[in-house]
């Protein structure tokens, strides 16, 4: 079982500076904190399953967590949260049940928002609700962004756009070191596991070498041409 | 070159059962729809480029605008808009550019609102601004389920379920005549067109057969377990 605790300075900073929050003024911070509380998930744990009533919406402040779609035995990831990243907030303008799974993928403490709460606090503080709209863009154009890369690239392309996006440049080289295991990567990229090692052997060739979490890459202008 | 003219009644009318507009009151309607005028395009016109700055957002009012990205020579089509969707209101909350392109597919009229007025409006009608937001979380949805269909569904699903959801029964028979060129339903579906006519091909099986744009199904509960 989760246990909810009031949230840490700590954690209050970190929100802060997430998506949801940052175009707020301090006041307007302190009342849409003022509906949140700390919980803590161990990995594997289920947040909540689609079409449940929504009560709460989430945002990330420590681990992962998966959005995922299943229907008839298919199962598909449609997000990888990391630590600042909010899903659900859209429940507070529209809707009553979840539009997907969540599942925590390692230990992760999650700021939970209770919606109703949110609600009542956006009539006297019209530009949380702005906020939350600014957040709901983002996972617009990000999905959208999703969508148009399985569409267009393949398997070594998508991995190559990740690397080149997360890496660490020294000159023409390159390295990052994954913060998550292969197996979310896969996820993230809307991969299968083994499709995920046959895109790496293939970068192999352009000077991809991969060691664990540790990922060298030779040059990253030979990567940027797969 | 596109001309705008003064929207008639019978596109206010359209306009006012468009999500973007359907939970105003008749006064805030009014606000929002005097920032928008019609324009008319011709088959293959190009709306808007990705990362041109945004001057305006749309509702189709007429006809198919399909919202696309291109990268080096790949191309990957995000929606098909049909009467009655909007798209690139986000801006109006966020964002200078647009972020990906824009182009007409038949004979199309669109709503064409002017972000500035609208953004001039939000102070007086916050509702407007509710509205918008409402859009997205509609628009965000709808791409998390495109994404999740494409991940989890092989080509003979995806169009057995567009057929499934879009036929009209009579019994356990059912039909419908596609609103649109085959190529267009393979666009909407991350389909190459010779991919929907290998699925189409696959289907025969389960009872589908093809006419031109008229489709008939034997039986939806065969069709159901593609």
């Amino acid at each position: 079982m989760t246990r909810a605790l009031k949230l840490s300075g700590a954690q209050r900073a970190v929100l802060g500076g997430a998506l949801i929050a940052s175009s707020l003024d301090r006041q307007e911070q302190d009342a849409l904190l003022s509906c949140a509380v700390a919980v803590r998930y161990e990995p594997q744990d289920v947040l909540f399953r689609e079409r449940e009533k929504a009560r709460y919406f989430y945002c990330v402040l420590s681990g992962y967590v998966r959005l995922f779609r299943d229907a008839e035995g298919r199962v598909a990831d449609i997000s990888i949260c990391e630590p600042g990243d909010s899903f659900g907030e859209c429940l507070v303008l529209a809707g009553e049940g979840y539009n997907y799974n969540a599942q925590a993928m390692e230990h992760a403490i999650l700021a939970r928002f209770d919606i109703a709460q949110v609600k009542a606090l956006l009539d006297a503080r019209p530009r949380i609700g702005g906020a939350i709209a600014r957040s709901l863009s983002q996972h617009l154009l990000s999905t959208m962004d999703c969508l148009a890369r399985d569409r267009m690239q393949t398997s070594p392309q998508r991995v190559a756009h990740y690397l080149l996006t997360h890496c660490t440049n020294e000159g023409t080289r390159a390295s990052l070191r994954l913060p998550f295991q292969k197996s979310l990567l896969a996820r993230k990229l809307g991969l299968a596991p083994e499709a995920l090692s046959r895109a790496f052997s293939t970068l192999r060739t352009s000077g991809v070498s991969v060691s664990g979490r540790a990922i060298a890459i030779e040059d990253i202008n030979v990567l940027r041409q797969v």
